[in-house]
């Protein structure tokens, strides 16, 4: 089980008025490393995601912080499948200091949405497949 | 001629690594009182923007910034209708500080667009009229 | 035990590119009302909170997604505090749509922290006194 | 005279109600792509900026739009220097879509400021002559 790493660095108007990256922006973060390793799985978000007929809405998030982030810190995400369900799967995200120090733990759950109904629906196939491929299933 | 006041709260996320609010926050602010004041002239932004037969997207905007804001000062920011024409409008706005103290003054030009053909066109009369009566015009 | 209220409008910038508030910006929408309950309290974060010689980071955030919220919709956050530690409290949040329906639910786990040593301290006797009496305890 | 290249996508959460970037955010591109170049130049804002002894505020910002940016575009900013004086700095950046295509010209001036007085100082020797090497002077 490998997971997808994505790398940035903090900046002036990431970093809040106690000087530290704000807890709110972790997800943030996270979500910058979904969207690159969906991209890099081929499945890129789509340019109209308003008018798409599946969509992936995350149903639950969640972070714990163990060390804040300051600005001009390189950090590294990690994000790692941990399930894939029928009509949902579930990302584990680890947030690195530039020496390797967890500054977060994240997770996300996303539903598969047929936007017509509003309802949970399958999956697409091909990103079922990936996901689980990378989930090591 | 008269300006719309929007007020708000400078609160820890909008305050950034300097221990003020950014510089490009301040166009956020100045957009949440143009929003405001459409609303109070019963033109509010659609829900479905991004599907509206015109839009009045900006083509320049600028600031000059005075003073700098910190987290919990209270802000004003007054915004007054500078010039409409047939296929635009140019607005001006005020950030004044809780003692009146000016922190920056900014301006918008926006102009309506057909999204059907991507091209300039005649503001929506009605608006037009808003905010002429707005400008004392 | 009774919540305290913050209301805004959801606003162009605030939503994506689904047409949605981000999953993020909820995080975002409690803390403005977290601060919001704590002025109200009497105890708002201090400007020079980098500066502060006590601090009250997050140290695990949550929040399950129940319905969307789009441009121009005015919403209502329930601030209520679960729990008051020696050291740390929790606090949930509500987020309702305006007829009322709930949109998402959250949770933030707040640590007192000795800037000086970096570690956990006693809350301070008058919030935690204030954040307990809101608490019903 | 060279420009200071910054590349970046735009991802979900940069795009608006109106499924593009927001004008302000154009304004957090210009200025990632000042941090970066300031830390190529190997003077990179500092981490305690909020108790810097000289600060580099921006006190005026503009930006003309001509193109809109959406979900998943790869953009480039160009960053060049425009003047640099004993106590200023202007800016100018060109906002590139993938095909080369101009989407946004900003330009932001710098004023050194010593925070202990709160009053415009001389630039930093080697700043203003690392600034003024790639301003071609």
């Amino acid at each position: 089980m490998s997971s997808h790493v994505y790398e940035t660095t903090i900046r002036l108007q990431h970093v809040d008025g106690a000087g530290v990256v704000f807890f709110a922006r972790f997800f943030e973060l996270a979500h910058l490393a979904y969207e690159h390793m969906l991209e890099s799985l081929g499945h890129a978000l789509p340019a109209d995601l308003g008018r798409a007929a599946l969509i992936l809405p995350i149903v639950h998030a969640e972070s714990d912080y163990r060390a804040s982030l300051r600005m001009g810190e390189r950090v590294r995400v990690e994000v790692s499948v941990r399930a894939v369900k029928s009509r949902s799967f579930t990302l584990d995200y680890l947030v690195r200091k530039e020496d390797g120090a967890e500054a977060a733990q994240l997770s996300t759950v996303h539903v598969a949405v047929d936007t017509a109904t509003g309802k949970a629906t399958r999956l697409p196939e091909e990103l079922a497949a990936a996901l689980g491929q990378r989930a090591g299933m």
